[in-house]
């Protein structure tokens, strides 16, 4: 439906941050490519907004943080928009309720990509205006918004989709299964007195700062994330029935909600099959397992004698290495079996990897100042810290001293398991 | 979207209950044209199912109850729709979750219709066939069951879209406002022994019988329902303030749900609106007020010194009534001021009349016999009977014995108040 | 721990209603006597208000529409008591929450009892004055609802220790087991217009009335009440789990509650047995089936072919006998096997009887006036009417035209089934 | 009614484990002393457990962790409390759950006092024999606990008699108001490398260990905690309607609450209350603000431009303070105006103070081994660290390395605030 073509004659003439702005503009629209009309509708749960929603929203946070305050001309593609895409600002006004956004159908679907030409033109008219400085580091942010608003739109959908009993296959790729299992090996680290999180120069989240120091006992990391055949060992073993390896609250929610093993796993008769964007497949051993909450990963940790990392340990090990890996980019929104090696894989891409943190602020931590402050601070109470990006998140957006966060019975990201111990 | 007509030449070959059949399957389609693909999918409340549902199960009726059982070589559009688009017959098997039918996109609408024309086409094949008597009495249940459903898509999608901030404009209608208001007169009605209830011989649903013998004390009915501006001065009185009106749990409603006014009214500064198919109008005082619960229609007639009429005494003094009046097929799906004249009006069309009596069987009541048995009967409890048909029920649905029944708190149909009082 | 006792001399000289009085005032305290004080407190479910409640409010009764309004020199034993022990009448204003009645410890119980005497002296002192027949009426009002305390004190208070997995024996009485099934048979009725309901000269809730003519076509009525040993029958043939039996609303609250059988009924390996006041016992065959809810008579009639009798049917059966059988006074708390005998039995006493009837009110019925008008015509929506009192009513408390109500899936009452049938 | 007196002649043969434990559970009987029969029975919210269960449940303690494994004639004294009063450990069986422990009289209050003095001849005698050495260490766990459920006898009770419209006065004693505010000055502290936690040699509970090193860059903290007039700053200037100050998740509690003020703070017209245990008392603009959730604590921090310290900056810097304070002690169970000073006051006893740290577990934890290891690790996740005991607290259960933990939204327990900084 969206049309994103640059006429390659004038591509040249584009400025650097225009571009990069189409191209992360145009990778959210090809991803809602293969959707029904029908499809934008849906939320299955609060968490899981309806592709509509998001494909707005990320709109309207160019218009109210970009357009509506430094482009004087701006006029709003519709001013009852305003309340309607805020997400959570309460510095911008009033909210339409979340848990309900799946109860709309207007704007439509195609009026949503008008929003999205209307808001595009007005900021590619900034950016080649005299403003574009000025603007700049909110474009930025907004571009980072809207990486993160990809990967929600396949989590999302992925969980809308799954509670059709039609199964449907949305994403017209084959998923490889049935690779070999990359052999789990444990590197060691030193610790000591060591620097965390980042002060720049490349963007990075107000919440991953200030750079500070830690102190690190030494500690060993699991080369690669748990196995799907290393989990079913715990789901096969009772690990799901057996309260002594669960927290009290974990323990609690387990028998609430009848958990017996990760999100999208079915046991038909006795195979197990797992449901991806590109429809149900069978249970690969080798790919890292995924969608389960902190609670199954501390579960699974204590069941094998380990434990999860601290986020400090986590981007200890990790603060140098290349960020490769299996990211939205491959188009497969699913997680593959670890490549072979020695050292530490998979920390970026593939599977979100819990830490044993609590997302609290940084030592001197200071929210960004204006009305994008509420962007991260105000979540830091009941969240617990994931780590490297997945299979969902753009290659561009991720980076060491990313915080990612969620409540512990979170599990429709796409979240995995990195063993972990003291030394 | 769909395509019904039929070509002029062949008319005159088609059976009679073929011609219905065509006539009320395209009167269905015709109800949606006006909507977009995404208001299909909306459920705002578990009483409000998608238009899509709507559609499918109304055909899954034909299929289930008619071609699966009687016609051999059917073959459905889909085996898994048995369970999808079942909506309650225990007998036919599981169903999909009430709540959450807003929860699915696939079947798309597109292929909704594909499954509608799929049985339209061995429903014509059954009823061409020399098994049409066999199959006529069910079919004809099909139709009257697709009539109701008619009327649910309209009541359905008013609220789905009502929750919408943008406040939907879905028919392109005009609803005429500014009439005078008919004079309030009151008819007596001398009582005695009365036949109520029907046996027949044209369509009637089981609950609407055996036809039995009761006694009525003589009693007077208002000749025509409760106008909006009659019902605004309760509001204005403060009628949501005081207990004295309102039954216990229709107080403890009251106050939970924030009541103040009927449904879909709206206060605009100090002027009053109501939301429409057609958008929001102004309140026009002379129209039949609509969304009422049945709280408070007692509670209006209480605070008036009346009361509501029994369901004996509605069907007594409308039996011999000429069925006219503002039905689905005037196109406005919204109610209309009473006409002139000293007789009973509106007793048809325009809004379903609440009565003061449970929703029970009737002396020697049996339900249907197979599947369909499910159909009425085992709602009798915990609801209260409904008179006369509204402006979104179709002329040819409505009789003197219909019984509608819904729970004491349902507001979201077109449910209005008829006066009527001891003699 | 209360004195009730009346020096002989005196006797002599009390106004009867004054003994009537001081008789039923004594009785309610006499039920709780084997109480612990701990008992007193507690409250399981909103329904099952505390023993300290009730004795309170039953006194509140007679301080608010007796004292308070009619003597000028009455002090109220402490002000605060007005809205702490209000039920339910907004007239009198505002009422402590009703589901947490059970979080109070304060007033104490000796501090209740001190109330009552307070109370007590009170209306013993305006009886012996020249106002007591001004007063006389409400009193009488005020002694039959005291009587309706002392069943729900006992209904209550068996709810509320029903809990405890300790099993409490709190009455120390021998209920007898064992007795022989009398035979069922059935009793024919003509049928015709006959007279309903009371307009005196005895006491009657206002509910009662007004006496009118109701046209009864013949039926037939089971002489006596259905047996445990009957009832099990439908346990043990599935009937729990068969939806064919149950109304929509029943199937779902079986379903959602994971009713399998009556209240208080428990296997223990294959033996059944009952929780009564005196603790559990075995289930006896014999006895009248006792706490099932509406949804249970109604499934259980539908599944022997049978339903259940109208509130009228049953007035007009059970007008002229006798009002003998087993109430409160044998101080069992418990139902017995039914004597022999070809007539109507255990039309009174044992245990109450569902209706097929909602509880509406009768032509020209009016509440009665003043602030007690809340006393039952407020609750004239979603309840069933039940007949014929039980083991926890006062034989003097129970007449004819007596209608009990309460919602259908109510089940701590002592309630049962009388089938019924078309003739 | 419990007699804890021991012979004087006898007390030097005393063992002293034995002497401290009978100190400890004299200590517990004589803090219920004031109340009535009727108040052990309260639970007016799930986490507020009646007094009759901690009375039992810190007897089961001894029983099923000291008696049952170690004593083998010990006989339970109703083997139906394993279960009736186990808390949490599944490792011992079945739980009654916890919301509903006020749903039960029986055991009665007097029996609960038996199955105390039936314990403790159990333990005397364990601790008079040979066994002494072996099961000390856990009757030590088992009197810490006691301690602990010391301080939850007194909040429970506080918040099940402060839901009483009648406002009972349950300690007679008399709470001094009026002194002066002491002046807030602040510790600057130097950070660095620093240890923190214990092991040993004294008691501690596992969750405080095991001792390491963590590195404080600079910091300071206030000198005393928050004051009620401080807080009343907030309050008045419409800190609870200002989104600003709070975290998401707080915001939104409190809203769907109504907060307005700390718990028990009440305004009568515009003079503030404070509901204690001796009954409502004018707020002391001096004494420690208490009651207040982790949320509130940290909107405030906030509001003032400070923030909470860490667990670790307040246990560095408390580390090496005397123990002395308001405790349970005093008798008064309400906290009081700071001393004057320069130092550091009211770190132990008064108010437990919320510190920015989630309660995870410190690097290398393992939970005590044996059944009894469900105590503590099992709730490390989504609550928050307090330090430093309150006036609920006694004198030697607390010290500089204890743990605390509440959900950020509890404010049941005498909760307070002391604001930290960066230096």
């Amino acid at each position: 439906m969206p049309s994103t073509s640059v006429p390659p004659s004038l591509a040249q003439e584009i400025p650097p941050l225009l571009g990069r702005y189409r191209e992360i503009r145009a990778a959210t629209e090809a991803l809602c490519r293969p959707l029904q009309v029908e499809d934008y509708v849906l939320q299955a749960m609060p968490d899981a907004s309806p592709t509509r929603w998001h494909l707005a929203h990320v709109s309207w946070f160019f218009e109210t943080f970009v357009l509506e305050p430094r482009v004087p001309a701006y006029r709003p593609f519709d001013p009852r928009y305003r309340a309607l895409f805020n997400s959570y600002y309460n510095a911008v006004g009033p909210q339409f309720s979340r848990p309900v956004r799946g109860h709309l159908s207007r704007p439509t679907v195609a009026e949503v990509y008008a929003y999205r030409a209307h808001v595009d033109r007005g900021v590619a008219s900034v950016l080649r205006s005299g403003n574009a400085e000025v603007v700049a580091p909110m474009v930025e942010l907004g571009l980072q918004h809207e990486q993160q608003h990809q990967e929600l739109i396949l989590t999302d959908i992925k969980f809308n989709l799954s509670v059709n009993p039609l199964r449907p296959h949305c994403y017209p790729v084959t998923i490889p299964v049935g690779g070999e299992t990359s052999r789990l090996d444990w590197l060691d680290v030193p610790g000591g007195v060591v620097w965390i999180g980042t002060d720049g120069p490349g963007f990075a989240f107000d919440n991953e700062g200030p750079r500070h120091r830690t102190l690190l006992a030494p500690y060993r990391l699991a080369t690669r994330p748990v196995t799907n055949g290393e989990y079913l060992e715990f789901v096969d073993s009772g690990g799901y029935r057996d309260w002594r390896w669960w927290t009290s609250e974990g323990w609690r929610i387990v028998q609430e909600r009848g958990w017996d093993a990760p999100l999208y796993w079915e046991r038909d008769t006795d195979e197990w099959h797992v449901y991806t964007l590109a429809g149900p497949i069978a249970l690969d051993p080798a790919s890292p397992v995924a969608h389960v909450s902190w609670f199954e990963a501390d579960a699974y940790a204590r069941w094998r004698g380990w434990r999860l990392p601290t986020e400090a340990e986590w981007e200890h090990a990790a603060t140098d290495l290349a960020i490769v890996g299996n990211f939205q980019e491959s188009g497969l929104f699913h997680p593959l079996p670890a490549p072979g090696g020695d050292d530490l894989r998979q920390a970026f891409g593939d599977v979100w990897e819990w830490t044993q943190s609590a997302y609290l602020p940084y030592p001197g931590f200071q929210p960004m100042s204006g009305d994008a402050g509420e962007y991260n601070g105000k979540f830091m109470i009941n969240q617990m810290v994931l780590r490297g990006g997945s299979c969902a998140t753009s290659r561009s957006h991720i980076r060491p001293s990313y915080r990612n966060f969620f409540p512990p019975d979170a599990r429709w990201q796409f979240s995995g398991i990195r063993l972990a111990a003291d030394l």
